[in-house]
């Protein structure tokens, strides 16, 4: 295999990316000069190397703990849970969220052999009962899927009896769309969720 | 700038990929383990230092001649002149041509700065005086557009003296496409250049 064919594959097996994109990233890179491969090439040596699971929560980090653990100023206690490290990133954005994270590391999914064993519960509960951490409120972020829910439903369940007041992410319509187009699902979730107008 | 955001900037020079897509590529990789970041890294590095122009052509090559010059059951009297050396992969994927290339290094376009001295006409002109290829036939294969047309017309003036047939593409109607929406100019080209049915 020839070393733009192997650089091909290479692309072409990211998500999103068939041959023929993969070809003309190749094609983009060879166009641009050496040194643009090599700065990638640099950028993704160094996300195998230097990205690990941060040991508390499991979000992504440069050294043992991620930037949000390592912040005094986050408070902790309330904890947000997530089902993936880059849920985290996605939550961060909104900067409206000054708590810590867990991640669980995936969602149940009997289907896909995941159950309660495969997240990562047991470090929760510990960060819970034995670090004090999320005593005030744990909101649970899992995604708006079936799995997601039940997920959350078997957060909920092992964290009752340690903590006072479990949350999840109010569902309703999302901003800028119309109710035309809205699933009916949605729509009735906006609806049994409404909100007195100030 | 964490190593995510450095491996994500890189991601969204590449054409086509902007922020969105660049992270979750970036997410993609982190999830799929560091051995597939390390595998894209070494194929980039790879593409990086051990492609080069074909001396002969200007063909991607990874060594001195690329592929097509050294087959010897290429036939050197044929030469398809192209605008760009990914150009070559498209006509090879044809499997309809058993010459050589020759690779210009672009296309006329004086808004760019582009002019003749900036093609590899000299190389052109010396490979068919000096070396007697494309005695036989020079295809022209420059884009269907305006100033692949200049450059073939630059192309076929300079060649006019050392070779006996200059051809080019065939201009008409894409396989597939319906004569409802082909562009008027397609269409023209198509009639003009009507074939006998046998």
């Amino acid at each position: 295999m020839s070393v733009i064919e192997r650089a091909t594959r290479e692309f072409a097996r990211l998500p999103g990316i068939g041959q023929k994109t993969a070809l003309r990233l190749v094609y983009h890179l060879l166009k641009s000069g050496s040194e643009r491969s090599q700065d990638l090439a640099r950028a993704l040596v160094d996300l195998a190397e230097r990205i690990h699971p941060c040991t508390r929560c499991g979000n992504f980090s440069e050294g043992e703990l991620c930037e949000v653990c390592s912040n005094p100023r986050r408070e902790p206690g309330t904890l947000c849970v997530v089902e993936e490290a880059f849920d985290v990133a996605a939550v961060e954005r909104t900067g409206a969220f000054r708590g810590r994270y867990h991640v669980l590391g995936g969602r149940l999914s009997p289907l896909d052999g995941i159950g309660p064993d495969e997240l990562n519960l047991a470090g929760l509960l510990a960060r819970i009962r034995d670090e004090g951490e999320g005593r005030d409120e744990v909101i649970v972020a899992t995604n708006a899927s079936m799995e997601g829910e039940a997920t959350a439903v078997l957060v909920e369940s092992q964290l009752r009896p340690w903590v006072g007041r479990i949350t999840r992410l109010a569902r309703g319509i999302p901003m800028g769309s119309d109710l035309e187009y809205v699933d009916g699902t949605t729509l009735a979730q906006a609806l049994s969720g409404r909100r007195e107008m100030q």
